[in-house]
């Protein structure tokens, strides 16, 4: 199979869809050591990655997209905490964060649907504040793959906490030797 | 949170009851694009880790337990064929695949409970043809991570498909960093 994938808005929005069924059939009435525990250190764990992904579901991805469309690259994205997870929020239960999740989502892609999007609007442009020039197609692209970055990272974050109930079989479980590649997620 | 996390079967369990449903959430009525495609070459698409965790289900993990349950470490493991599913069973779907996965995973775990394991169990060996002796504490977590491990291969499989397309977002996004640590998943 070739590798060069050409983005189509029907594919991103096909995988922005499942996304929060996945990450509530993963974690929905797990025990709080695949929920609470991290990497160590100021590391994320499930519940924190649930959260960060509610707070850009409300404060990033369709205000950039609104942006784009209204003021396209005259006026750079406003920049996003994605650390707000870390101080908001923390009384909630990790079922409350998917729920939220799911139903913000819904919300979203509703109205991404309602913008019936052409294909000659992915090349609008929008300006990102560490970037620089990024087009619509490369946001909803990012907003797919953002949902998939953070799942490697919970698979690592969950596989982490039995790295020593495995034994010897460590040398065999790939996870296990990721090193988060030194990127957010 | 601290890190080192003991074993339990209940929370094993609990991992292993939920990760095909994830995998489904994730997975089912995806476009051809997120499912038959790969990293490149020889590399494994969803339709292949899907097929491999059908393959392991069936003759891996149960057959294992057994083994150290019956023979201990007088007897090693059989050796796994872990490109089966790149032989065999191509003509199913991956809905196929899912359903089966889904079914042998309840099937399998009611085995295990019905084997009523206690803690004192968790610490009897078995031997592994290339590892050497585990226990079988290490085999029970393997078989969680294991699932773990390929959802974190999953999502990078799939983010590579839109690698172009989020154009400079890729400094962002954790995954595309991913090298695939060189270990089977």
């Amino acid at each position: 199979m070739p590798n060069a994938t050409k983005f189509h808005l029907d594919e991103a929005l096909a995988v922005l869809t499942r996304t929060p069924a996945a990450y509530d059939a993963l974690l929905r009435g797990l025990p709080e050591t695949w929920v609470r525990r991290n990497e160590g250190g100021d590391t994320w764990s499930a519940y924190d990655i649930v959260g960060h992904l509610v707070q850009l579901e409300r404060s990033d991805w369709m205000l950039r997209l609104r942006r784009i469309l209204e003021e396209g690259d005259s006026r750079p994205f406003d920049r996003v905490d994605r650390f707000a997870q870390m101080k908001e929020g923390r009384d909630q239960t990790l079922k409350q964060r998917l729920d939220e999740f799911a139903r913000l989502r819904r919300q979203n892609l509703a109205q991404v649907q309602a913008m019936k999007l052409q294909p000659a609007d992915f090349a609008r442009r929008g300006l990102h504040p560490a970037l620089g020039p990024v087009t619509l197609e490369n946001l909803l692209a990012t907003w797919a793959l953002h949902d998939l970055t953070h799942l490697h990272q919970l698979s690592r974050v969950m596989a982490h906490q039995y790295r020593e109930a495995v034994g010897p079989w460590t040398k065999f479980i790939g996870v296990l030797h990721c090193d988060g590649h030194g990127a957010p997620a």
